[in-house]
């Protein structure tokens, strides 16, 4: 297939590296800021426009990988009638779509998305829907090509998977910078948590989260939750964390 | 060195089975519960008692791997003068151990400890401290042969370290039982999650947490954060995490 990347960010440029891997052919790079279509453009080896209007009409599918928010802008200003378009965002309908063209689907793939760091594709979900059946396949076939676990998800339960990984990896991600914080106030390195944080994921691998559960709050021990919130006492937005995951863990703690 | 082990749980027996190793001697295992004192010996190939009073009185170091709120208690009922006593604990002072010895101090695995699970307790950091520079010469050479790891620490320092172990290890954890929580009610399984879970992991093995921090909080993305927030309307207590985690990361983004 041929493809247009719309997007020159983290998502497009993972992306666009994992097609150049395959036989697809991507045509062009779009991004309204010229620059940056023109870095992604000499990685994938392809053209590159920052005009709407100037991009390649002759694509099989055109993929949409910019921010949640400039999304329906940009539908607004973009037509492919005949041509199949996709977005790749967790919590965007399917049908935001729509104004842009007929075939019309998305292609999520669940991945924490960062500069400067090389991700296998292969076994990234991606989670894809699609408008009719033709087009389900189309876009199937597209996520297949870079991903080997590729599923059907509606827009409903896309929004739900989203909420699931904001917990497991945007808000594991806080609570790691939290803990450095507290370390810092000991003189000690964030670097002595490592192995912790690793048999932690490493547990999870293999066993359920609520299995595994240990600490002062599963074993309800009330003296040792009151001497961390005393020391959490400069810290007031860490201490409400601290006491509402408490509660959480104590709560569901047999 | 000839160790009494005091404890039968996690603690002790990863303990045990890495001293079974090295040239140092377990003498004995005690346990308040006769059947688990025994299990452990067999696997440690030593003596076990469940009475207090008999306790052998030849070894050079006891080592209390007991729950934290049980050994103020063991301590009033035990004595060891002229041995070197120490506990495992986190959370607890070292003088806790002043009724029962001269010589005594702290040596803290910052790990977490599973049934079940082999642990290379080489690669885990241990914290160590003593109530004078001989007993933390010989607490830091006990430490020494079973981790490359080992650190001077006093009581107030420990109990920071465990705080930001608390939110790293048994936080993270429970946000992964809640992200498989949500997961569950659009059918989907918590495996889904395990490529991102590792991922995150990985990136913080490398980089800054601050720096890698994503999601819709981080870019302050307000309606995303509305449309997870409605959909955990049925689950309150989750609900009021999303919010306050949220609120905590966008105050700590550009």
């Amino acid at each position: 297939m041929k493809i247009v990347l719309i997007g020159s960010g983290n998502v497009a440029t993972q992306l666009g590296k994992a097609y150049l891997k395959t036989e697809n052919e991507i045509l062009q790079v779009y991004s309204n800021t010229l620059k940056n279509a023109e870095a992604l453009s000499i990685i994938l080896k392809c053209n590159f426009t920052n005009y709407i209007n100037k991009i390649n009409s002759e694509a099989d599918v055109y993929i949409i990988a910019l921010r949640d928010d400039v999304i329906e802008d940009f539908v607004k200003k973009f037509q492919c009638k005949g041509r199949v378009l996709v977005h790749t965002c967790a919590s965007l309908p399917m049908d935001i779509l729509k104004p842009a063209s007929d075939d019309y689907g998305v292609m999520y793939p669940l991945q924490t998305f960062s500069k400067n760091r090389e991700l296998n594709l292969k076994k990234v979900p991606i989670f894809t829907e699609g408008n009719s059946l033709e087009t389900k396949i189309v876009i199937t076939s597209l996520a297949s090509a870079i991903s080997d676990e590729v599923y059907d998800l509606n827009s409903e339960q896309r929004l739900k998977l989203h909420t699931a990984a904001v917990f497991a990896n945007n808000f594991s991600n806080h609570l790691y910078k939290i803990a450095g914080d507290i370390l810092k106030t000991s003189g000690l390195d964030f670097e002595i948590l490592k192995p912790l944080i690793q048999e932690t994921t490493d547990k999870v691998m293999k066993n359920n989260p609520a299995d595994m559960q240990t600490g002062p709050a599963s074993r309800k021990d009330d003296k040792t939750i009151q001497k961390h919130i005393e020391l959490l006492k400069d810290f007031p937005e860490y201490k409400r964390i601290y006491e509402l995951l408490s509660e959480s863990i104590e709560r569901n703690s047999k």
